[in-house]
């Protein structure tokens, strides 16, 4: 099965990710978890070029970019696991494009929907794990983790914290669209709530899903 | 003004655009000469990728690659040159792709075409000059350019051998059915004749289709 973990930064994926991890190892089911842009030698070479270059790409130059680099670990990664019967965990996929390049920055829906169906040779997750944060607390976390100081009435914000934040509020309202576009797949946990009672809930959606599954039984 | 060379290896494109370059000097005519993939920092960074990994990379992902190295070529240079009235000359643009990826490679031509449209930018050129030559030449000049002997007698051919010529037919028939579908937009010379009169014929078609340019005149 294919889970993916979607969510803005700071709403909790990579502790998720970790438990969901250490709980699929103690079942004894193979799990291979994975980050774009990356996992292969060509998307760690795009990942250098993408991290050293950020501000001399254009948005389209960084979404081929990106693109590429899915292309190749789909085709060489992510797709052979899966017919090996493994299990794939990825921190944020092809949503993470919709709603960051897509309703975040501005590039048109319609031609972001023809790249990511490319670059994922059609390949959709099984369950997507939406970990909702609204946009101010998600810049707090943020703020907080770098111990910068935040005010959110809007005359103490900069030009830069009002541009996060309104960034931030662009994506997450991406988000929404894409789950709404998508309810079957997604699944939408409060990221506020205690990181282990999200773990059991994320459990127990497994175990709702793949019902026939003897190994998440046991 | 936007003026394209395609043709298979070997069918003296390089040649031609150096002559072109030259009579556009003499014209006073600005101009800037691109191949791809390269030309701005992170183009060059793509480059490098290509050439180190090939065989490593899927054609998918190799296609996304050159795409995102296009969008940044047309972005950064081709569409301010072009702005500010420099005309440009291009080695290759995306008719190799359509012809080497799409018929030699046989990648999805639709997928393709809508690849090809995004990395552009719609971008169209102006004049698309094609070196027309048979696959068989074509072989032989690469070889003989490597001091290989061949024989196009089918038995005395190894795999490989073969394999490239099969290749630059796929590639030839390519060229040949994009030239039908934008027959507007193409002009078609006999890259076996003498270089000098190709060259005639080049200066003769660019006044014929820019019969109000006065520097061309001239």
């Amino acid at each position: 099965m294919l889970i993916t973990f979607e969510g803005i930064d700071g709403a909790g994926k990579s502790t998720q990710i970790t438990k969901l991890i250490g709980w699929f190892e103690r079942k004894g089911i193979e799990t291979i978890s994975l980050r774009e842009p990356g996992g292969t030698d060509a998307a760690e070479k795009i990942r250098r070029i993408l991290l050293d270059s950020s501000g001399e790409i254009t948005p389209l130059g960084e979404l081929l970019l990106f693109s590429a680099s899915r292309a190749e670990l789909v085709q060489q990664v992510i797709i052979p696991a899966l017919e090996s019967e493994k299990t794939v965990i990825l921190d944020r996929f092809y949503d993470s494009t919709t709603a960051y390049q897509g309703y975040g920055r501005g590039l048109d829906l319609d031609m972001l929907r023809s790249i990511i169906q490319i670059s994922t040779c059609g390949i959709v997750p099984d369950i997507t794990v939406f970990l909702d944060l609204d946009p101010e607390t998600a810049l707090k976390r943020k703020f907080a983790e770098k111990s910068i100081p935040i005010a959110f009435d809007s005359d103490e914000l900069d030009r830069m914290e009002r541009s996060g934040l309104e960034f931030y509020r662009k994506v997450h309202q991406g988000y929404r669209e894409t789950i709404r576009q998508n309810a079957n797949r997604f699944v939408i946990l409060d990221a506020k709530e205690n990181a282990d009672i999200i773990h059991l809930k994320i459990k127990e959606i497994i175990r709702q899903r793949f019902p026939f599954s003897a190994a998440i039984k046991q």
